[in-house]
């Protein structure tokens, strides 16, 4: 067996290094490529993936993997070697579904869709995205129908960014949440003055701001040896290697929000990356649980720490010496609830932690709707604005800051958006979990002592990569599956106490 | 045949953009990767390497371009077709003579021999790297017999960096040009005083010399929107695409010609980068015709321009703009002295243009003095500081000084030294051409004006990219063969000039 085992992670460790050298050339796109280079990198992406993909798919990784299969069921579940070849077979089988023509057709229609996405939402102009929005839904549905779904299309189509979970249990959350949230977003509009944030549009310097992200990056045990931080236009996070983690933020004078929390964010994706067991390095398994249980790291610390009052009581004092003159006056409570304003608002990626979700749930609903043929694509836009009205009070004035204002779509990509609402109910459920274990993390927090909280994550769940998937690891962490009520919860609390409801 | 063409296209580009993606990642692991990336970077290499060696040397391939070869004899030998079909088969060729042992052996035995070179020369104990220069020669002795040769084993190597190009001619070039710069070198030595350079190592503010070296990229037409520069600690220039060229320069407060001629010199070799003829992308005609004709393109750009009177003509004022204090009372004539101070100095690196040439031809013998077992190794510094002191009438302090500067042995490269010294020659040759079609360029260059100069070397070498060998470019563009009579003009008339010969 050991032979056998090292001969697939020698196949598999030559995939993660076409990908690894993807990823660095997807970086490099967003942060440094020149204008010129669009053209010549998209053909070596596709080279590379394409050559990741055929490696992946072949016939020799599907006979080691039949014959390691047998062999691992004598295996502890939990040990690396049972989990690689359980969770490798599982995306084997998943890619070998997929025909090749149909990749193929999707990259065509997708690299069209952007463009004609990027038009239209330029000139707010939707029927001009229509039919391309036509073919990647098309597309789609033949995605689901060959992975094959048991209760909805749009399960084989989640399952691809959030293994093992079915659209009903989605849907059952986030009614759950919906039923909390559009009361408690109207309650709180009704004290809109409570809270003022004006404070955070003033002019701070761009250079300070990035200074002052660094060193709470490093604060939070962001490792600089082991990875960096470059300005893009969206913020992300990749990795390269568990030793190579890149983050990126935005930065502007005028909104202070923008840059700190994007490099917090995203500071909570790479602790993550940076905190895979080595051991795991250049295998499938080297790289997190899913995009909702990466999220949940993302905002745990941009929402759950990073907006806490703990939080800064620590930072603030710094801050100030940072922008003395921008915060002359003001006082921690005022800075905490600026930054912790609540307000409906049209652009889903500058939303609140309220609010956020409301827009997941819009996206979720029609997407389903759209496959299942329960809208008419021509009728999209009403809908859209229809569900805008219902859950957050307000319609959008025209469809670029509507149903055009997502780039997942024109990426091809269905069943994507769910995985961020997920991620933020797991970021509590976890949160919820360290503070039992450990109860000193708040006043920990307040000193600036990250340690522990950082190390506890890491221990449960960031050193298993993807070994375990995200109802395996909710439950293993926690002790039950993912639920809504600690968030609901926690934003019952938290904003209660802000806006005196 | 247009098929089959378009197959081997298609092959090639896929080569092609596996060896861009390493390319890539190699700009990143000398721009901004952090330590942390080293080990993985290796791997993603070494594996985006045997790739694409492994497609380029398959038997389909080899199918192709036999049938093609046979059907190409019709078309026109400057065509794009019969150069590819031409110039594939001659790499084909050469790289399936070489053995994958013998490349995973020189894989292994430079990495051993690279980290024993850094601690080596960090110590100046050359006994502690001389086995692994035994171990490199040994393998370098192999390759040279698989490659096959006529006459001397280095024809072998010097092939691979300088397609063919011969040992002898090298070695007669060499010699008569010696007969020329050591007197030189010697009468410009008893004037030293003639020239002073102190005002080059005033403080001169980093990011000022930054910016000014933009501009003088963008004055000579470099495309910013087809490349960029970045910092590095040793400046180079890579392509990814002819749309996308990188290269870097390096900025010391108190040097103020690193930062400037780094960046005239990689602009130089970027300049051919972005100008090769776009219909040949993604093959491997797609780079320049070999080393030493990319270097006659750095060197024409920084020396024989960039180190002129007319240029600094135009020039200087701006500078003075830049550095005012530095430059306070410092006219154009004692600057343009100042920049081309002739030293006799231990490092290569830091030669100047007279001087750079003799420590070429010492490498150039004592490699092949190894190869051919005229020197023990042993005796290697002995050797080495000999001839420092024969040709440029100085003897190095210590080995780390001497027989251990550069890197280049210890990344497994004997044959490569000469390529410097032939572009510096033929960048005078090809230089002396365009005077001779545009007598107007000198003017042009004292109003600032390059674009005559750019476009007649783009037409007559930077479009051609690899279909032609360094010896046929010499003889189409010049009528002549290389030669090193037009670079002993050169030098006599400038620095008989400067120093009053």
């Amino acid at each position: 067996m050991e032979e056998k085992l090292q001969e697939l992670k020698t196949r598999l460790g030559e995939i993660k290094n076409l990908e690894a050298a993807a990823n660095v050339l997807e970086w490099d796109q967003m942060t440094y490529m020149p204008p010129g280079g669009t053209a010549a990198r998209a053909e070596q992406l596709a080279t590379l993936r394409k050559m990741a993909h055929a490696l992946l798919v072949s016939d020799e990784i599907g006979r080691l993997l039949e014959e390691l299969q047998a062999e691992a069921a004598d295996l502890d579940y939990d040990s690396d070697e049972a989990s690689l070849v359980r969770v490798t077979a599982r995306d084997y089988e998943r890619e070998r579904k997929i025909p090749a023509w149909l990749v193929a057709e999707m990259v065509k229609a997708a690299a069209l869709a952007q463009e004609a996405w990027v038009q239209a939402r330029a000139e707010s102009n939707y029927p001009h995205f229509q039919p391309h929005l036509r073919k990647i839904v098309d597309l789609n549905i033949q995605m689901a129908e060959a992975l094959g779904y048991k209760d909805r299309l749009y399960d084989a189509l989640l399952d691809l960014f959030e293994p093992e979970m079915k659209t009903a249990q989605v849907a059952r959350i986030f009614d759950e949440l919906k039923a909390e949230l559009v009361p408690l977003v109207r309650a709180i509009a009704e004290k809109g003055d409570a809270v003022d944030d004006a404070i955070l549009y003033r002019d701070y310097d761009e250079e300070k701001q990035w200074a002052f992200g660094l060193e709470v990056l490093r604060q939070m045990g962001f490792d600089f040896k082991r990875g960096r931080q470059d300005k893009s236009a969206h913020p992300f996070t990749t990795s390269f290697s568990i030793n190579d983690v890149r983050l990126t933020t935005r930065v502007y004078c005028n909104q202070f929000k923008t840059a700190l929390f994007g490099s917090i964010h995203e500071g909570g994706h790479a602790l993550y990356e940076q905190a895979i067991s080595l051991a795991l390095e250049r295998t499938p398994l080297c790289e997190g649980a899913s995009l909702g249980v990466h999220e949940s790291q993302s905002r745990l610390w941009e929402n759950v720490v990073g907006r806490s009052r703990g939080f800064w009581t620590f930072c603030f004092p710094r801050l100030k010496e940072f922008f003395h003159e921008q915060l002359d006056g003001v006082d921690l409570e005022a800075f905490y609830k600026a930054i912790n304003k609540v307000e409906p608002s049209m652009i889903r990626v500058e939303a609140d932690e309220v609010t956020y979700n409301l827009h997941i749930f819009l996206r979720f609903e029609i997407e389903n709707d759209m496959l299942e043929g329960k809208v008419q694509l021509s009728d999209l836009p009403e809908a859209w604005n229809a569900k805008m009205k219902a859950y957050l009070g307000i319609v959008p004035t025209n469809d670029a800051e509507g149903v055009l204002q997502d780039v997942h779509w024109s990426l091809g990509s269905l069943g994507y958006f769910p995985t961020y609402a997920l991620g933020t109910l797991l970021s509590v459920q976890f949160y919820n979990q360290a503070l039992a274990d450990i109860p000193e993390i708040p006043a920990q927090i307040e000193r600036g002592e990250f340690a522990s909280l950082r190390n506890w994550l890491k221990e449960h769940i960031y050193v298993h990569g993807k070994k375990f998937t995200p109802a395996e690891l909710a439950k293993r962490v926690t002790g039950f599956e993912l639920s809504a009520r600690p968030f609901v919860e926690y934003v019952r609390a938290k904003y209660g106490d802000i806006y005196g409801l």
